[in-house]
């Protein structure tokens, strides 16, 4: 018998993650969650809150929001079925994002799928599970990213790509549209409709409709 | 002499707040605090994190997100110039947000501008400050949401409502809409534009382009 659709979710995180890419597919998430069973980890390296801003930059000049982990990557639980990985200015932080790297490696053979949001595809492609894989990022941090795994197959004209059990998608936003995709798949595309509506939101629901291609 | 573009925001928070709500307005306010100095107040009845999760539901059924606030409404800085109030479930129950209400109220003589997301106008129209004002709401809630403010002028057909100094969006995911609507009018349509790029986010620049009047 096919196992239904996944229910165990997890989200890693990072200081100085971008907001929309971690709230953008969860909220969709959230909403579908009113009428199909999931559970959501939230991971961090330690239990305390984890800012959008970047814990170590010399002065602080963003405004930004904490959200509160409910996992370390230590103690994550083993049953996690689809890890979503999110971007942002942290990503650029090789020292600071290591746990995040290690335990994408660790954990990618027992997941069913792995998400990742705009730059959350260097954090995959350090980790080596993108290699040989079709994967895209965000467009005005393309030349950055791609240096991270030499061995990917960028795909650079995409809002998402789905290699196998691998999504990844374009800059911020377009995780929204990736997370309507695979809501579309796993849970069908009434449910992935049905949410949308409740959401107010018009999905691109063509991965190879691509507006900021040619923004960098 | 003019004064310059707000740079005070405060958002409103309550349990059983909408994600999406709060992140797709404040993620397009933190890439522009990149460039333009903002300073962002978090407010809630306590400084406990605050769940999207509604804290008194018989049993929670749904995933969600704790977010950090920075201040209770008691001991909010009096020089907030931009309110964003979120919608969610939370804002069905009365007595849970009726801080909520009394804040926006007597906040609202010193505020420049007034953001509601969603069913956050039913949580302004309760406070009075809709009166006599054109505002809008959630597709799916509207009926509830009207009856919250009789004297309210409703516009169902609207991607996002401006009156004077309130801005009230349609659900959820037309936030964002809006905030770049108030990003190009008080930042600068090249900021809007900018900000846009780098969350590669297509805007919907037509208040009203409405394509979730029908959906009720």
């Amino acid at each position: 018998m096919l196992p239904g659709p996944p229910s165990k979710i997890a989200v890693a995180l990072f200081s100085g993650f971008q907001a929309l890419d971690v709230f953008g597919p969860l909220d969709a998430l959230n909403i579908l969650s009113y009428t199909n069973p999931l559970e959501l980890y939230l991971l961090s390296t330690t239990l305390d809150p984890v800012s959008t801003i970047l814990a170590n930059a010399p002065t602080p000049s963003a405004i930004g929001q904490s959200l509160v982990p409910t996992h370390t990557y230590q103690d994550a639980p083993k049953d996690i079925e689809v890890l979503i990985v999110p971007g942002g200015r942290g990503t650029r932080e090789l020292e600071l994002t290591q746990p995040v790297v290690d335990f994408i490696e660790a954990s990618f053979p027992s997941l069913r799928f792995l998400l990742t949001v705009c730059t959350g595809s260097a954090l995959a492609a350090r980790s080596g599970v993108l290699d040989g894989k079709n994967a895209t990022s965000n467009k005005l941090a393309f030349d950055w990213v791609t240096a991270q795994g030499p061995d990917v197959k960028w795909v650079r004209h995409a809002r998402w790509v789905q290699d196998g059990n691998i999504l990844t998608s374009s800059g911020v936003s377009a995780g929204i549209d990736m997370i309507y995709a695979f809501i579309s798949d796993q849970y069908g595309e009434e449910a992935a409709s049905k949410v949308a509506t409740m959401s107010e939101y018009t999905r691109n629901t063509d991965s190879t409709n691509d507006p900021f291609d040619k923004a960098a």
